[in-house]
């Protein structure tokens, strides 16, 4: 993989709203030439510097370049002050102990996948454009980095990291009796009647078997990812704009397309129609039950937040901010099935289902050719390896990797210029295996 | 004064922009009918419940009534969820110590000024719209009540509270040699040359006694506060707009109307224009500096927030929402001059300057009549009475009372329906100091 200079030509439009992750464009991206990551930071590049930043330096949400890479390297770690939020709080006790125990990954070495390449963790970090890393192994931080405009108090978007979170307080809620997988979306969502979701279970959305007329190719500016973004408020609707103006209306449009319960079909507005079964089942915006469930159990030290659209509702797709340690946090807790910070911050029964997977036939029909033999439940990618290892995934390179076997978590945030975890897989999911052998050496 | 029930027609139409203060529609309000505070919260009207709230209940940025009372009482501790915000970060410490010492405060009698009518202060808050108050005798909580929308965690607008942060911050960069009030404005900012400001001090600036064309009478839709509000991206633009898109941009069309330092005119540019010379001398954003030199060093125990505009600038006229025990905390650290959780805060000679006040011949031709024998000194309110109290104030209600013989600091955020210190005043200015002289008996 060859490093050429910037060009706007031969990177993928990558919107803010793209917070979404892809399949279908695994192949195209894994031959695209990339820009240089370390010529691409907001450092190197300038960007927001200065009162008021030059003009050809503003990074505005108005700009329909504006959240285009290389200025998502800026914008990841700083969207609320380009968009509405709503507040996930910490409450007012001490953020729990992460204590250090620095261990030099550096040199670890790993092979990409497809090509053989090798590489160092090190090396690995920047080819994938890493904005934030923190691995934990049995519960203490062995190796913590930040680069670019992050740093440890800033929230980072997290992406479809945000579905895992989502899927998970679903699971919580089924769990405790409060929302029936089993049950059929309208019975909570009976203005979901007459769209794809008037004959689908709630199960049917939990783990994206849903057939519904809805691309997120990136590369098809009519693809329907941009009317939910442009819905959603995640990207500027211009001023002729005549659509839905929040992400119930929009989600009321969907249409089926095949049928339910047939494949594995990632698809992001199943996550916002989950994240409002849950907002209908509780009672309480995502925020709150966030915050009351895990934020302020697991002792966040930040506080966490969400994009929100023009009536307050959160983006359960892909509009979760959280800081890094924090994100480490959520997955140490799932590592150790719910029990942390001094208490069983969630029941053990729900991880247990999340790393039972679902069914692996239905996923590969999805053909995503970096994660063979994986299933997807509760809204997390389930590797089935030998270490039955799980994560949560987010284009651009977000990621919670959970490696039950070698004890170790890893949270990171990237801006990766490709919308595609295909792309950054071949590197990333190597990388994380070869850090969880060499740890579990020690 | 008479509580009728409310109508549209009754009230002032007040924008989320209307962030300011304004003296000129004093006798005006006193004598409009108010709707009755007890049926125009939250809960009685029921805004922005379910999800999602039904169309008559939602409030949004974009709806020309959205921002216009009662729907303030929502609003002001919602303003995050409608447009992008910077954060101004607490720290990771623990919460500075606030140890209660309940005082039953609510019989304290009062006389209304003006019209002499007796009120208890528990019923002057109602007539007050109040939706927090925290006061503090000798630093202890005696008194914390919150109404409405508003919680303890949950940060309010603090209006034109924030020009008295922006003030601090000045005096405090000219306390250290950065920001030298006598130097000409164009020092730092030679965008400003051909403006108003193009002969103006820092100086000047910081005690606004500046002649620039500017009106704030939220009576007449031509004045130039809706331009203000509307470049700083706080009132929706319109999509016709074709205006500035950001603060600076609208700062230099300012231009000359009178003479400068011959007279005080309460006029919120002065505190943008202070702001960007903040920013310019010290080379940080408002949240920055904020963050690094008060919110983390008093224990603030939440993180605060600015509004923001098109490419980030903070309003430091009126876009500053704080946690109202926070708010106390940091009217505390002032009392005692600087020195607060454990430290020397700012210096005490910042405070001294604040607190000799201004020019009370300069002040007195602005008409207050609300304010005899006051003056106003690095956007300070100063009282010169027999107990030295002096106040940061914000239109609707907001205010940080700080009474040094008292041993006294009050904090209050309030969405009262008329945009205009003068209308609350007759009540609030005899019931902070009413609870002075309980308090001084204990």
């Amino acid at each position: 993989m060859k490093h050429k200079s910037f060009s706007l030509q031969t990177i993928t439009p990558i919107a803010l709203a793209a917070l979404l992750s892809v399949a279908n464009i695994q192949v195209m991206a894994q031959t695209a030439a990339l820009p240089d990551p370390a010529s691409t930071t907001v450092q190197a590049l300038g960007w927001m510097q200065g009162f008021p930043p030059p003009p050809d330096k503003q990074i505005t949400f108005d700009n329909p370049v504006g959240n285009v890479f290389p200025r998502i390297r800026w914008t990841f770690s700083h969207i609320r002050e380009l968009v509405p939020t709503a507040n996930v709080w910490r409450g007012t006790g001490a953020p729990s102990p992460l204590r250090a125990a620095p261990v030099n990954l550096d040199g670890v070495r790993l092979k990409v996948m497809g090509t053989g390449e090798e590489l160092t963790f090190a090396q690995s970090l920047e080819r994938n454009y890493t904005d934030g890393i923190v691995v934990l192994h049995k519960g203490r931080i062995v190796y913590e980095k930040y680069f670019g405009a992050l740093t440890p108090e800033r929230p980072h978007l997290a992406m479809s990291v945000t579905k895992s979170f989502v899927g998970t307080l679903a699971a919580l809620l089924a769990e405790e009796g409060t929302l029936q997988p089993d049950a059929p979306v309208t019975q909570y969502l009976p203005e979901m009647k007459n769209t794809a979701y008037g004959d689908a279970t709630v199960r049917q959305v939990m783990d994206m078997t849903i057939g519904v007329k809805y691309s997120e190719n990136y590369a098809d500016p009519k693809a329907e990812v941009w009317d939910y973004a442009r819905a959603g408020g995640m990207m500027a609707q211009g001023k002729d704009y005549a659509g839905p103006k929040s992400f119930d209306l929009f989600l009321q449009g969907l249409q089926k397309e095949g049928e339910h319960g047939q494949a594995f079909a990632y698809k992001t507005v199943n996550a916002e129609v989950l994240a409002w079964l849950v907002r209908r089942a509780s009672g309480k915006s995502l925020a709150q039950l966030m915050s009351e469930r895990i934020w302020s159990r697991i002792g966040a030290e930040q506080d966490a937040y969400f994009m929100v659209d023009r009536i307050g509702t959160e983006s359960g797709g892909g509009g979760l901010n959280t800081a890094l340690r924090d994100l480490a946090r959520f997955g140490e807790m799932m590592r150790n099935q719910g029990r942390y910070n001094g208490q069983q911050v969630l029941p053990k029964a729900v991880f247990e289902d999340i790393q039972r997977g679902a069914d692996k036939a239905q996923f590969a029909k999805a053909g995503y050719t970096t994660l063979p033999g994986w299933s997807y439940r509760n809204m997390w990618w389930v590797s089935h390896n030998d270490h039955g290892a799980y994560m949560a995934r987010g284009i651009h390179g977000q990621a919670v990797y959970i490696d039950p076997k070698a004890q170790m978590v890893i949270a990171r945030y990237a801006s990766h210029p490709i919308a595609a975890n295909g792309v950054n897989d071949p590197i990333s999911l190597p990388a994380y295996q070869a850090v969880a052998n060499a740890l579990m050496k020690k």
